[in-house]
């Protein structure tokens, strides 16, 4: 069972990608971590903290040794990476990606029909928090992976992968990359745009009062934008539908408020305090 | 200038009337602390925590010898309860109340024309959690208390009851109750809708990917129903034209999202950013 890698690159080291590059030298299990990305301020930096050991502007140089190589680009970017990805790395690299979203990466990767082994990943932890500066060893600690194979994704591929996700402390969940898109839609994209039109339709005079609540409910807003635009854009089929769904729901409050309606209003509040304490604080 | 107080009364001894229990007993700023209930078992719980010294059932009898009356029961009982404070109250007494709206309050109080000193209160401190048990010295610690005086309120009375809140840590922000109605409705009850609409609407095969922003987002929604309930009731009037705003935005980013518009997508996501990174994490 491979729970160790000598070669290991990282194709944009950010967060994310700064965290992995932590995570690995941390736990021993990577000899060489090689950081590739297009700044070389961020390279420097992702160096200074001990994420990577080796660094390169280039693509094609950074990752001809790795065994694994994982992309981690803005979602827009992920699938032309990975061509470039593809064009030098070794036939045996396990090249994938942490796109939080994954049908159209999956589905554009497979349309390539590269010669190299890809399976998809999401990890599911981020921060409103961005570049390699906030990355953590820990980020991935007890969070969830969701690995997203193929009907053609050979069983010894998605393995390779699952052991290195756990390797760096993540819990992995299988499933296909429609599935997953749908999921994070209600879960994950959704609470985005529901954050970040509260926050911006909080008049500036109320600010001065915002406490804990205001702080916790739109926490998520405060994430990159051009980043959650293209995530946004990208799921837009799966999340449309789940926006509909919250604006009626808003609007069911809407109408238990407008007819002072006691009994609909706390059957609402109560159908999401079930749902809220069936997780964790 | 009055930091110590003989003797308190609290009534309702719930998560904040236990915490500010637990401040006046931990910072020596009261000799007797009575806690006032209507439940033996959670005046007990009190008692044990050292939140009080005394506990009582009735309220005539526990507000009896107190300088200061903090009534901390849920909004829509706070006036009857105000009014059985008066009928037993020492005539010097200051009453206040910490409920989350305050025009309906302050209103009703001063419709009875109570023979008592009353200046509304309302710390910007909750959690999801509920009851003397989740009661901490540290809740107001650093928290704004906003104190509503009106008009008719003597400048000795409204100094008074700042330097109580000042004394458990907190900040204080005067502002009429109108006023603070308007604005709590915009960061604290609109964000509580927002929260408890989401979660409700969260499918439950979407739940095992629930992570840090699907917490943080819908964390207030796990807030007690009854009492959101009546305090949504309450400040319907502000309320609804909030939900108003909030909806219309919702609406920009449905647009925006269905007609893959980038440019308007991203100004959405950016204007929610600014308004949440003016404030801390």
């Amino acid at each position: 069972m491979q729970t160790h890698w000598d070669t290991v690159a990282i194709v944009g080291v950010g967060l994310m990608g700064g965290s992995i590059g932590l995570a690995l030298r941390g736990r021993g299990l990577a000899r060489e971590v090689v950081g590739i990305g297009r700044r070389a301020a961020s390279l420097r930096v992702a160096r200074r903290m001990g994420a990577v050991t080796r660094t390169s502007l280039d693509v094609a140089r950074g990752v001809a040794d790795a065994e694994l190589v994982v992309v981690c680009t803005p979602v827009d970017r992920i699938v032309a990476d990975i061509e470039r990805v593809a064009a030098s790395c070794r036939p045996d690299a396990l090249v994938t990606d942490v796109g939080s979203t994954k049908g159209s990466i999956v589905r554009g990767v497979a349309g390539l029909k590269l010669p190299i082994r890809y399976v998809g990943s999401h990890p599911l932890a981020g921060s409103e928090r961005n570049g390699p500066a906030a990355a953590t060893a820990d980020l991935l600690v007890g969070r969830v992976v969701v690995v997203t194979p193929t009907r053609e994704t050979p069983t010894r591929d998605r393995r390779e992968l699952g052991r290195f996700w756990r390797a760096l402390g993540a819990r992995v969940v299988e499933m296909g990359a429609e599935e997953h898109d749908a999921c994070v839609a209600a879960i994950s994209h959704l609470p985005h745009v529901a954050a970040a039109a509260l926050a911006g339709s909080t008049p500036a005079g109320a600010m001065p009062l915002a406490a804990q609540g205001w702080r916790d409910t739109t926490r998520v807003a405060a994430g990159d934008a051009h980043l959650w635009r293209e995530i946004l854009l990208d799921n837009r089929r799966n999340v449309l539908p789940r926006l509909d769904v919250y604006l009626q729901r808003l609007q069911a409050f809407q109408r238990a408020l407008a007819e002072a309606d006691a009994t609909a209003l706390e059957r609402l509040l109560r159908e999401g305090k079930r749902r809220r304490d069936a997780v964790g604080s």
